[in-house]
């Protein structure tokens, strides 16, 4: 089953490697015709993009857990999306497929590609098209496993203390709430009052320091009385030197990210204070969310239950049109996404 | 059972706080009677001390894993000695005894303090009295725990690749010689040819690497081929960064120690590469000896028989004089040593 008439692609590629911020001419923007997927192939129209910090290291060059993108590559993205050919009978035009799609309107996948990206179908009757880019999809996994696996929050010793930082954003909203369903006391440091608001009053955190208004220190003295337990960490620098003074001993740093150190022209700033580590025999471990694709299914099918019986909320902010995405991804870094941020690139 | 004449007791107290290294005006040499110890105490008459980095730390104010010794007090230091004095069944003259002894010639404990000062009697014919400052002592469990219980090596995947800094000094030697024998490949970081060719020739490690002549980077490069799975540091600073660029996927960091970073009159440097451990889902963990107390006599059980079948060797470096002390703590930050720093106060 295929469509008929030839497809243009708008795509976005890497025009050279970014110092620093990642400004709008490190991008190309090109068209051309979508390729003919050829047997057992698919052709999937982008629906919506996941925008990550993540993506900003992908563009450097050197070594690390995926290779950079190349110059003059359609820049790397996870999406969400409907296909609208088909070559292969486990997929039929109209199913919604989540994967590597990259910021491009179509993706033409051959037999063997599709398994490389990823693509697997999702049932939006268990989550909406950007529960699946966030809760659901790599963001909440993230968090997921982060928490889970890397933290190990103490289940049987009620109340441990769980911090953690972009508190608003995908990673950290989910992180936030499953600790709270899991019995914890949980602690978010976001940027701003409306988002400090929301993650207490809407999702259910037990606090938010807001880290643009007043001294993390001092919000983690009030607000973490006994110490830090677990602490989930997206930003790196100041704020992860700062919660180094106040953990509990044999507390757990889970390093997921350093989104304040992605666009450093010098060196980035490693934690002076780690050997806190050391009087607390205190452990600080990374996670990349790959390693558990093998028990994505059970995360997601425990989520979504959560998700269901309103004990998680998801929030999304959503940027219309492929073309915003160099404004999108520089949105993260400063900060003004409210919630998973989102590039729409086709509503249907 | 006691012995008759006062004894006159020579001890060197902390002055003033260093600022970077402890210079010898930090020092205030006193001399006293030795207090009677009461009903159920004794009075031990110090041997030998151990000379360890982490009295650095011990130095300075602040929160720590056991409080700083006050200004005015005696210096806190691990040793052996011998009882002279005792009003407690347990104890008797000549038996010969481990723990918080300080640096002063004779202890006076009273009967609770005793098991304060962690005082456990030894015998001599399971180790010498400067093996059981080394292997058998603080520094050999500070390294059997590190190793096996935080590094964690893989012992069914023969072949892991341990990686130890200060490898001629007291906890390094430890953590080589046993990781070889639970089958490691080991390479060791030290300062100077002797002690390199020592950890290699006499010692068995695979390799060594001197820092003072040629680059970390390359020899890991050289001795490591296929990175680096267990990393256990003692020294920090730019040795632990270079090593973060070498590590494994799932590598195990051991922070025991930070020797390069604790003179600073500055800020300790972080480990600006710390993100190898999100890249390599690596984990930095620290380790406290006393954490174990309750199993140092498996280990040191385990350890003698190592020495007794010659599959270890112990290097001590004894300095003579108790009014040395001051030079000796020196010689540690020097890297002056060639082995375990002991610092013989009384040969009897």
């Amino acid at each position: 089953m295929t469509s008929s008439a030839p497809l243009t692609n708008h795509q976005i590629r890497l025009a050279k490697r970014p110092m620093g911020m990642p400004t709008r001419d490190v991008w190309n923007f090109t068209e051309e015709t979508v390729a003919n997927p050829g047997a057992g192939g698919i052709v999937v129209k982008t629906l919506s993009l996941s925008i990550d910090p993540a993506m900003r290291g992908w563009m450097n060059e050197g070594k690390s857990y995926i290779p950079p993108v190349e110059i003059g590559a359609v820049m790397r993205a996870g999406g969400i999306g409907k296909v609208v050919t088909s070559h292969n009978d486990a997929y039929k035009v109209d199913d919604v497929v989540i994967g590597g799609l990259n910021v491009q309107e179509y993706s033409s996948f051959d037999e063997k590609s599709i398994k490389r990206a990823g693509i697997v179908k999702v049932d939006l009757r268990v989550g909406s098209l950007t529960q699946w880019l966030n809760v659901l999809g790599m963001p909440g996994m993230t968090g997921y496993f982060g928490l889970m696996d890397v933290g190990q929050p103490n289940l049987t010793k009620q109340g441990e203390t769980v911090v953690v930082t972009g508190a608003a954003g995908a990673v950290g909203q989910t992180v936030g709430q499953l600790a709270k369903i899991k019995g914890c006391r949980v602690v978010g440091i976001a940027g701003g009052k409306e988002k400090c608001d929301w993650v207490v009053n809407e999702v259910g955190f037990d606090a938010c320091i807001d880290y643009k208004n007043g001294s993390v220190k001092d919000g983690l003295k009030q607000h973490c009385p006994e110490g830090v337990d677990v602490y989930f960490d997206n930003v790196g620098g100041e704020i992860l030197d700062t919660v180094l003074t106040r953990i509990n001993k044999k507390a757990r740093i889970i390093i997921c990210g350093a989104i304040s150190q992605y666009n450093n022209t010098t060196a980035v700033n490693g934690p002076k204070n780690y050997l806190s580590l050391l009087v607390n025999r205190a452990r600080m471990e990374g996670i990349v969310v790959f390693d558990y694709a093998d028990r994505y299914h059970l995360a997601v099918a425990e989520m979504a239950g959560y998700l269901k019986n309103g004990k998680m909320k998801s929030k999304e902010d959503v940027v219309v049109g492929i073309d915003k995405f160099p404004e999108a991804l520089l949105m993260l870094f400063e900060g003004k996404n409210f919630g998973k941020l989102v590039l729409q690139v086709a509503s249907e």
